[in-house]
């Protein structure tokens, strides 16, 4: 099984892999996508025989055809469908993010517990809370972006995973609680500018 | 000199200790720390001893004290200055994100080309890009939150650290390339999702 790293890297070449696009190339050497994407050109080699993408001996990668082929492995031919808890700021950021359409995400549906959610015209349609359940039945979606304030945060992982949802993106600071079938992933911004601050601080200090 | 890993790690430990200190808890052993955590006990000592935190054989550790001795090393003392480049939905988000006072993180300033922004009632100063040298010089300020549009990432980037900026966090699903002194760390929200859609996609193909 892929491990995480090893996506995120796919990920991050098919990144460098469109903007080499867009700047006219069209063959790249792994050597070339490594030193864009901060890994050796072995690693490139290593995770794309992982993935069974092949290489050529000569020329290198075609762009256009490993663009294909990665968006193939993340099946980027179907929109991929998502919900979001909590319409906070972050969730209002989220239901406007560009970047989502690009890589084929769309979140469909929006929960909120405050009325005067479900009356603004947003985008995609808002319900309570307690449509969960039918919404996510109805949509068949199985990822949930939460983003709700942190003291609810748990409650509604619970009830998220109750209705059949296996992967969260995890917006608030709380450390969730869930099933292991469940895939939880955590973006946690203050930790993040934290370790930055303290990275850069020492660094001052050791000059 | 400490990992990002451990650093994250640390961080993640004060938020279960904050919690348990909420729910009226006074002391933890490593064993319950880590389970909460999601690591081992040996892990939490390790990193604890890394960090000259001293445990107790007996009786575990002091809920409160741990914080307080996790947050010296954060320099929580003291307020850590930030700015944000780019008011769009994502800055927007970070201007109004509460997390960040409680970590004793403040964005001081904003920067954004739009010149509606500068007259919008913001709770932060926001200021036109040409006055980045100015501001950072004013301020003293070390740290960015980038939140600009994809295609001016990189033009922003190399103008940040003109300005003497040091550490970089980027929501942009941009690679950046800065001197070697400057330190970035991705915040790539669609990569995040991507990865979770792949290894649900994943397991419900094996099952």
């Amino acid at each position: 099984m892929s491990t995480d790293n090893n996506i995120n890297r796919l990920l991050q070449y098919r990144q460098v892999l469109i903007h080499l696009n867009e700047l006219g190339f069209e063959t790249v050497f792994s050597y070339s996508l490594g030193k864009e994407a901060g890994v050796s050109a072995e690693q490139v080699r290593k995770d794309f025989s992982q993935f069974g993408i092949k290489g050529k001996k000569k020329g290198g990668y075609n762009i256009n055809e490993l663009i294909f082929t990665i968006n193939e492995i993340f099946r980027k031919d179907e929109m991929q469908k998502v919900i979001l808890a909590g319409l906070g700021n972050i969730g209002n950021a989220m239901i406007q993010y560009k970047g989502f359409r690009k890589n084929m995400i769309q979140i469909v549906a929006a929960f909120d517990i405050d009325p005067a959610k479900y009356k603004h015209k947003y985008d995609i349609p808002v319900y309570p809370l307690e449509s969960l359940q039918e919404v996510v039945n109805e949509i068949g979606v199985k990822i949930a972006i939460l983003a709700v304030p942190e003291r609810e945060a748990q409650q509604v992982t619970t009830l998220l995973v109750q209705t059949g949802i296996i992967g969260i993106l995890n917006f608030t600071p709380a450390i969730l609680k869930a099933p292991s079938h469940v895939l939880i992933r955590n973006i946690r911004i203050s930790n993040e500018l934290e370790t930055l601050i303290y990275h850069t601080c020492f660094r001052e200090e050791g000059e």
